[in-house]
């Protein structure tokens, strides 16, 4: 079985150091944010808090917070609207996941058992719809109508893109179009609206909120090519980490569409009895991990997903540079990196 | 087995026409409010307005969106802005429905196979989530952070009713305050936020305000009431409307409480084996509506229902007489009279 840590040829950040140093930066921030966070899930319906904390505190990384809080910081901001939206994003986001859970009936998530698993399908989605609420009551009390307009237009996005998702499961016909058009919205919209707010609470010109966007949007694409990545990764399963979640749905990503199409008519057959028939056995995931290296489908995901980096730094040069715009560099990098 | 139509004692309203003159009333706001109903479930994702349009399209009696149109009427309102508050009031209504699907398992709502069973769980969530997000949107554009306080509110305060359902369903110990905080919470805060819009859109007085959102919240309790006792209503069963979800579910209604506090140690026995060890058989519904019945539990119920329905009628005594006034007393006694 081929590693993935085969196409570590350039050279790339020590791994997570680029997250680090940006939590590093927004430390304090950070710190406020989760007070937040913490506050304003509470209700005295107990199971909310409860469940709700399960899943925030198995969130770990806090990534897209972290990107309004350096946004904002890139942007000179020194009020305090960012920390409470930052709560709303990661809010969404949580939402966002609970919902998921409900969807790939996963049972696994970061290592800890689901809140689906845990309390139910029913639970999760409620919290979901309350921790969504929770969001909008926020956005309200920060008063900007502007930033209403743009976490409602990436909610709605989101939820297209995750209906989307559904269409295209188990469908080896899914188009690598279809797969872009998935990942943007599921996935960059968020990065993308929690990039821009860092612009908008500090009232930049339009070309800025328009840069910070589209690094946003070019980071998150990069970030999920790469994330489709290591569901097939031989390394992670070295590491200890769960693969395959994906092959085992038939979650149709870009190393099978690709694969898919380089494929010979032997291999097709393998990928439409795992995928659309959900017909595996033991030996599967190995097997589709070895087609897709012998086809060079997951270096042309990662070339794909550093192309999307490459226009994150560039989107970037619009600022001075300064040490928040280096930490949101270094934090594309981190994301790449998590392929080595 | 007693028929509820046993309670109707006194001078009702003709089935209906309550709700046929309130409709009458808005006809022609309530058909653009259809048409912005249509267009914003749009989307590419086809998925999209299959499934919403299937629920909206059973939806039928448009109440909650007609409680704005009428609202915004009494109060003199001239402008547009109700319509497309009225649309987001019924996406609301409609996100909560199909998560609801989700949560009951039920197989049928309105006669018509739910969202759920045709499309799956994943779909209804995700629609929900859009739709949801759809109404914030539509918020957005109206511009008022007033209407959109308001919706946020009520939109956590139902997550929050619905949680709080779920952890007293099957349990006989709930008690008679736990059940009303659900109902006002899972069904009378949005009846309040649609109908307090209608005097916000006018810029009315607070006081008015206030009573609308008393009235509306009067209304919701009052009509969930009712609800509840249809769902042990032998006269629906002779209608040939589906009865006893609620009773083959565990949902612990008031009815249930009120027949197991005065039930003999017999019969709080077979309230726990149905309720909570969900183990029945077929006569057991029949069973259940003979102690409901003999313990005067409807009839407690509808008398409850009624002193609801008496603080909605007074709530609009603050307004002078007049067409819509009249209008939203008649939708009140029309919701009432669904028992007889």
């Amino acid at each position: 079985m081929a590693l993935v840590a085969d196409y570590n040829r350039e050279n790339a950040a020590p791994p997570e150091n680029g997250l680090q140093r940006l939590t590093a930066l927004v430390q304090q921030d950070l710190q406020r944010v989760n007070a937040l966070i913490l506050d304003h899930m509470q209700s005295e319906v107990v199971l909310i808090p409860q469940l709700a904390g399960h899943i925030i505190a198995a969130g770990g990384k806090r990534l897209r917070p972290l990107l309004t809080l350096a946004s904002a910081q890139l942007c000179g901001y020194e009020g305090r609207r960012h920390l409470a939206l930052s709560a709303c994003v990661e809010f969404i986001h949580t939402a966002t996941l609970l919902h998921d859970d409900v969807i790939d009936e996963s049972d696994l998530r970061r290592g800890l058992a689901t809140a689906n698993a845990v309390w139910g399908n029913k639970s999760s989605v409620l919290v979901g719809d309350f921790l969504f609420s929770r969001a909008f009551q926020l956005m309200v009390a920060d008063g900007s109508l502007k930033v209403l307009r743009i976490l409602s237009d990436a909610s709605a996005v989101i939820a297209e893109g995750e209906v989307m998702q559904l269409t295209t499961s188990n469908d080896t016909a899914t188009t690598e179009d279809s797969y872009m058009k998935v990942i943007s919205a599921k996935t960059a919209a968020l990065f993308a609206a929690a990039c821009e707010i860092g612009a908008v609470v500090a009232d930049r010109p339009e070309a800025e909120e328009r840069a910070l966007e589209v690094f946003g949007h070019s980071f998150g694409v990069a970030f999920q090519l790469v994330d489709d990545v290591l569901d097939y990764s031989a390394r992670q399963a070295l590491l200890g980490k769960s693969i395959g979640d994906d092959f085992r749905e038939g979650k149709i990503t870009l190393p099978v569409i690709l694969a898919y199409q380089r494929g010979t008519e032997r291999e097709k057959h393998f990928w439409r009895r795992c995928m659309e028939d959900l017909q595996q056995d033991e030996a599967d995931l190995e097997q589709a991990i070895d087609i897709m290296t012998r086809h060079g489908c997951l270096e042309e995901c990662i070339g794909r997903a550093r192309s999307f980096g490459a226009a994150a730094h560039k989107a970037l040069e619009i600022f001075p540079d300064s040490t928040p715009r280096q930490a949101l560099a270094d934090v594309v990098d981190f994301g790449l990196s998590r392929v080595y």
